[in-house]
């Protein structure tokens, strides 16, 4: 793509690198990287936090001319790192095309965090609709967050249990919103008159929410309504339960995963340094805290050890590790 | 049943055949069978929908013919798709006779979604009535979700811890609402004046749904109904506690079951392509996700290598069973 | 405590045992026991209804006599039910003492479920609070639920986490309390005048029940209610959480047992009629539905058959039992 | 510290132990250590209740004096209790040094529970805030409850997985009240003029608690609260089951401690009455219930038998390794 000059693109691919290694390799624990992954940080949270003060009138009033100013150079700033980020995508070993960059989630969510804003320099769109968007500038934090996606690897795996426990959820609250309106009303016309309007009562009801501005009042509407809100106490809580159950999964998982690293690490007896490295490294990226894979690793030792043990049934001698590196 | 005529039946019997394969085996990735599948869940969802508008009666007034006609159009596609199913169960390699199939959940849900609107036809039905069983169309939908199917296969192995928990929420409901209806009933007549009326708020307080129509106002009640809540906190969620667990159990089942079949399938060190088929349908049945899947395969490889793989270090003859039967 | 006479305390032994068999062993499948526990059943199940309908004044003035009627003649079923299982008592092969029998807690439940009614033959209680008590015959049904039995040892097993994620959550009932009456009483000196009062909004907050009676109107208040609430979502659900887990040890653990069941009867090779009736018996003890049943066993068949592969590596001979029982 | 006279210290270190022994070690079931423990948690609760019942006026200005002496007298014996366990602390086995024992939580804890009185002496501070932080006192009993140590155990292993749960929370709390802000600000300027207000909504919403002090009454409002609430029910949820599954692999990383221990044990056969009290403490220390214990006792036992019990049927020698190194 910018291989015009080779000498020029030498020099070019040099600084690149550099600007790949400081915007997207944070972990590597320099001092550089780390203060503009907080500054970033930072950015973001100060972004948003501003949006939502805005919409204190009085505040917004007084402050008008630091919001704005606030607002325009964050949203440059903001521009820089998607234009930076796009010029150093080919840097990353894993794919390096710009194309597959912007297709990734990442990638999306960063232009749709400046999108809105550029918009609203051409077409006039409503400023309090406008904020909203803004809002989306919080979903930027998703980046720098391990835990979150193992949080969303589970919902990515699980998205069939999802979908069934949703539909499942969906059918009772037209279920619930049909009998209450048929319950209902006539004698509560406003609340309950149709069954989109019962919806309203239905879903406050399952959820649990239970705001109590709709109730219903006949002796038929509450029995109905005391059923059918039994029944669903579970299904209601059901997400909760899967995504529990598919963490529960995807942690067992990754450390089986680790399991194999350090028994792979351990064949020749021990693990050297840059096997601890990779071991490590692979932690970080599985998101495993320090103590589980100390856990893991005492595991795989005591297992070891009991393999040990066994001799060949062919010569009798010790299976030990020791002695076959003699 | 129809085999009256050798070469007739012969001919009857290959069309019902492919009748068969469009309507019941949308599996088979054929452009056709799938577009039917994806006709008969969109007319479902609009049916519905359009029995959740009719009761807007403004909306309903002026379309009151286009929502007619729909209804029957859609009647009579529901008719044929029964008439269809029935004539081509005998199809089916697992059960050929037609009455096992009209008594599978599947063909009740089927006939539930005609038989009110046919039994209109014969008796007056209320007509909101009539509306709130067209909903049951809904379930029709079940047929073509798998991840559902997991679910309900949970409710059915969890039947029994089930019970148990609704008997304990049926025990705490009729405790809490007895001890209201002690410390209220004579200060509010109206809503603890006796046990059933209690219930309203026993049911409301411990599925934690709370609608605030009806709260306890003496000291007594107000301990008493504090008490019960925090008790009943822990029971109102064991339902969804016990789908969790459930849900848990299967999956692993499941997998458990998959890698059985890796496992037979790699005893002579390679999967063929006939094998690998028959585990795309296992994998297929049993819903798994192919990254599920493909985690089971890579875990058995690895199990499989550890096995062939070990040799004794002082006589270098492998310690697997093969070379010990020789 | 009978053997006066021998030959009439043989007599009066096998009459005993035939009443233990009919009151305390309906598992054996005959049809009068089984006809004796479903009266029963159907007597408690009655008794209760009857309490709740008798709560209703208008239905109470009008069937006065029925109730009574009905209430004297259970109540006298009761008595005689217990005189009856006291007597059996000690034909329990397990524990053959009438005090042991005396002091279990199926017993305490049928001496409460008569106690109120005759105490009040000698002291006048107030009838409300009387039939409040009644309600104890509920727990009755406790005996017939296998299910339930899992639960309460679930119950008692995880008592250490209950008692830890209870005594959380009363520290956080505390703390909501204190910080909303540090904020609301001087606003809402009614509602928020004192902790203990503060109290009523804290367990409906953080129970998510969420009346509404009561809510704070400060900013401060509303601050602070927002963040225990936040906070405290996780800590109301502990609970539903503790129990799902150890529901899920509990079905493990009862598993393994059938499973090391399963193994000691296939280490002959083959499982006999006896061993097939005491597998399933101790099946029906654990409360394991047949379908994990039939799971485990093809398990441990799927494991002896891995085990029949492996060779002795002294004379090389494959290890299968059919070969050894020659 | 304390080592200027060889003799003096002698006589003092044993007397700083028998304090020691005393304050710290109550697990020894001597009735002196036990019994002052009991008195400690006795007063700590006392306290904690005389502060929330001093908070109803009317009691509290009856009983001033009472109340007064009461705090002044527990608040010299939490400060003695203080000192004396700072003076011991050297005594500690695993960290002998003072300051360590001065950062340690429970030792902030024991500082929180008298600093907020002590300052009071110092500067007039307002005597509820004063009561609202004698509150603190409730924490000391963190010390005597092991069950709580496991959850806390729990909370900071998933401590990742709890902060992006929460980090999801409060995605979802922002853009459920920007949503409400912009569908009920023109409507309900006082509930949702701004989003720092439509706040509180958000929080009684997605937490389910559900007030019903304010809810959406447009159609736009009530159609984005519908939708933000059935969507964010999974995420309100989420730390439960965060914690309910870091609990059961607490749980099963402990039973598999516990395991170790007993094989270790059981490699010479048998289990000596030392290895018998050492995995007793070691049971105690993990909070394992005694039957957990014996479950996983008798799954050890089940596994050395099936171990050593397994001979060659042709040739009889046993398939142990002992045999094998013969």
């Amino acid at each position: 793509m910018s291989n015009t000059l080779s000498s020029n693109a030498h020099i070019d691919e040099s600084l690149r690198a550099k600007v790949y290694w400081w915007l997207e390799r944070p972990d590597r624990n320099a001092f550089g990287p780390k203060l503009l992954e907080i500054i970033l940080i930072a950015l973001i949270i100060l972004n948003v936090s501003a949006v939502i003060i805005e919409t204190v009138d009085s505040i917004y009033q007084s402050w008008k001319f630091a919001f704005d100013l606030f607002e325009t150079t964050s949203l440059c700033i903001f521009i820089c790192e998607y234009l930076l980020r796009l010029w150093v995508a080919p840097e990353n070993p894993n794919s390096q095309s710009r194309m597959s960059w912007v297709r990734s989630p990442v990638a999306i969510i960063d232009l749709l965090a400046i999108l809105p804003a550029l918009l609203y320099l051409l077409i006039p769109i409503d400023l309090r609709i406008l904020r909203a968007f803004r809002m989306l500038r919080l979903l930027k934090l998703t980046r720098y967050s391990p835990a979150l996606s193992m949080l969303l690897a589970v919902f990515e795996e699980e998205a069939g249990a999802f979908f069934a426990s949703f539909f499942i959820l969906m059918l009772m609250l037209i279920f619930a919103a049909s009998g209450a309106w048929l319950a209902e009303h006539t004698v509560q016309p406003d609340a309950f008159g149709s069954i989109p309007s019962a919806m309203w009562w239905a879903v406050a009801t399952l959820t649990t929410v239970g705001y109590g501005d709709v109730t219903p009042i006949t002796i038929a509407g509450k029995k109905f309504g005391a059923l059918i809100t039994v029944i669903g106490i579970g299904m209601a809580a059901l997400p909760a339960g899967i995504i529990a159950s598919g963490l529960n999964e995807q942690i067992h998982r990754r450390r089986s995963s680790m399991q194999r690293e350090f028994r792979k690490a351990l064949e020749d007896g021990m693990i050297c340094e840059q096997e601890e490295e990779d071991i490590e490294a692979l932690r970080k990226q599985l998101g495993i805290s320090s103590r589980a894979a100390d856990h893991i690793r005492e595991s795989v030792y005591a297992e070891m050890k009991a393999k040990i043990g066994i001799t060949c049934p062919h010569c009798g001698k010790p299976l030990d590790h020791e002695s076959s590196n003699t």
